[in-house]
């Protein structure tokens, strides 16, 4: 049992090492460490708010944003779960405002808002872990459009392309949804760890992936809505086939012939992928929507391409593939066009998960077509 | 003059088309575009946030936050200006809460805040712009540590770097501050765009640059502070050395010999870039520090090898630089080590510029020792 002046000193000790810990680095600003992925797979947020009256955490692996609690520090905490391992998208509901975690310089791309994102890692590493395996390159690159000026572009090359130097490769050009940006499929999708494990267990071939920026701003302003929006589509294709698809080809090691060329995307950038793939047969083989953006109404005019003959579609095509969530608010329109491929006597191949319009959906889509393409 | 109902009409228009514009994307959520940077150099900033009391600009080309006024769509927004044309990190202060501006995807990559960026441009591009010149390659890789896990370096290469296949380049480690990432000297800092400028206008040598992660976390954490605490300069430097520098002697192709080797760091990276490049004079012949991390009781520990012989510094090394800004908290202390300096006749080059602890000011020290470098 503890004397009075154990105890004190006990209180002492701790009380020195919380202000050490806490107050190093900013002064008055506590230190706060955000999130921590504890070892029973729960997670702990923290965010430092003195004022604020009413902080909630928004994850999206939780069905509604749920209350943290403030401590005396000012510092707001929850811990939930145990989760299950992957990797999610969060923010802080703080007095109504969302706001992304500054303590968590892992921050989801977006043009629209401000998300963290959170990993937990199981036992044995998933699909998009990154391991110590052999990494391809994540190469930042600019292109030059007339009309619509310097365009960013992210280019995956896979392990040993620097050393390889004789040898050319398949290319998947790969489209973001609305509000996302030329990162998001590296840094919320891991396309790259994704491919970088598939090639290290002999399940994907090497391959260039290609994420370009897909809206076509500034000419298209941002307001203007959807990435299937009618004019963005004219000014993207134009961008893409003009300036973008010369730049990787005069700049990338590509092998020639459609049956290395593939295109998918997700959301807005899964519309983009179906226009710009299934009108343009002669450039793609392969053509893969996730959780593609479509309105029933412009089936017939973004389809052109495919429903004027469906049997030239089917053998010019390689693989069709659409992936969507049973939770997804895209689920029925995508449902809708699926009924009319079958009326058309489109063959395509369909994967139809559990779980909503997510980036972890977008993960698992691009795992399975990764094992798919070019084979 | 206006009829009565011209007016009406006009009114009807303008809500018809301001509806469309705001409400297009989000639903109920209006689309905010922020920040504007108009024509005479004034920007606004918008900020929806309809249940908050109050908030303000917080941007580094004002002395102080700015309140800014609430609209009846409950956006937030602020004029101003006319500012002197640079890139400025900003957030905004939501009822005492720093926020990011969701509606901004140039993100400040850091661990312990969240600010935006906003880019204004004068008439002539300035030496950050991003102009229609050859670009270099901005490379993300991950190396190996058996200490501290798989490691990020985002590492630049100048343009043709990829068909001049059997050139090979000189080299600079660049250092980040404390608190940010290996991609902050890129995003914030356009290390990757001055050089570009620099090497298109022949007034800098093409060379490699190596941007790593500077903080040797996990195995020490982010609550023990500055990159230039002592435990972490002892794991960095063996993470350096060891994994590190051969990483980049393996995968790029690097002229051989000291005097194509140079370091250079901001802040905390600074201090480490003292550190290193002073102690290990067999490894560098150019070493700079960006308003230096650094405290007068560490001096002599930390300067060992540059104090123990100056002139055999002054004849190792080609370059040694320091600048620093008149209002930067760092100036006192960093005016004293120029006086150690000069006590014990160590050469070196000095820039004192104005402003404060900025990135802006990095990006002018950059802009100034790239045109020295390896000449």
């Amino acid at each position: 049992m503890k004397t009075g002046k154990k105890l004190f000193l006990h209180i002492f000790i701790l009380t020195l090492l919380f202000t050490n810990i806490y107050f190093a680095q900013f002064g008055n600003r506590p230190v706060v460490i955000s999130p921590q992925v504890n070892n029973d797979f729960t997670v702990t947020f923290n965010f430092h708010a003195p004022s604020a009256k009413e902080v909630k955490l928004n994850a999206q692996f939780e069905k509604q944003p749920i209350l943290m609690k403030k401590d005396s520090l000012g510092i707001w905490s929850l811990t939930v779960g145990p989760v299950k391992p992957d990797m999610y998208p969060y923010c802080f509901i703080v007095d109504g405002i969302s706001v992304a975690d500054p303590n968590n310089s892992a921050i989801f791309p977006n043009e629209g808002f401000q998300n963290s994102v959170v990993e937990i890692n199981d036992k044995t590493p998933l699909i998009h872990s990154v391991r110590n395996v052999r990494h391809g390159t994540v190469s930042y690159r600019y292109y030059y459009s007339e009309e619509l000026g310097i365009r960013p572009v992210v280019i995956y090359t896979p392990p040993d392309y620097e050393k390889n130097i004789d040898k050319k490769y398949p290319v998947l050009f790969l489209l973001h949804g609305t509000t996302d940006t030329e990162e998001t499929w590296t840094k919320v999708g891991r396309a790259n760890i994704i491919l970088d494990n598939l090639i290290n267990q002999q399940k994907a071939e090497p391959m260039i992936i290609v994420m370009p920026y897909g809206r076509a701003y500034p000419a298209i302003s941002k307001s203007s809505g959807s990435l299937r929006n009618w004019e963005n589509l004219q000014e993207f294709k134009k961008d893409f086939f003009n300036n973008l698809m010369l730049f990787v080809q005069e700049n990338y090691r590509i092998k020639e012939g459609k049956d290395n060329y593939a295109i998918a995307g997700f959301s807005g950038g899964g519309g983009e992928t179906l226009y710009l793939g299934l009108n343009n047969q002669d450039k793609f083989s392969w053509v893969c929507g996730f959780a593609p953006g479509m309105l029933k109404e412009e089936f017939d005019r973004n389809n052109a391409g495919a429903f004027a003959d469906p049997n030239l579609t089917n053998q010019q095509l390689k693989l069709f593939w659409i992936g969507v969530g049973k939770e997804d608010f895209l689920y029925a329109v995508v449902l809708d066009y699926l009924k009319v491929l079958d009326e058309k006597k489109i063959k395509y191949e369909k994967y139809i998960s559990e779980g909503g319009h997510t980036w972890m959906n977008c993960k698992v889509y691009l795992s399975i077509i990764l094992q798919k393409l070019f084979k």
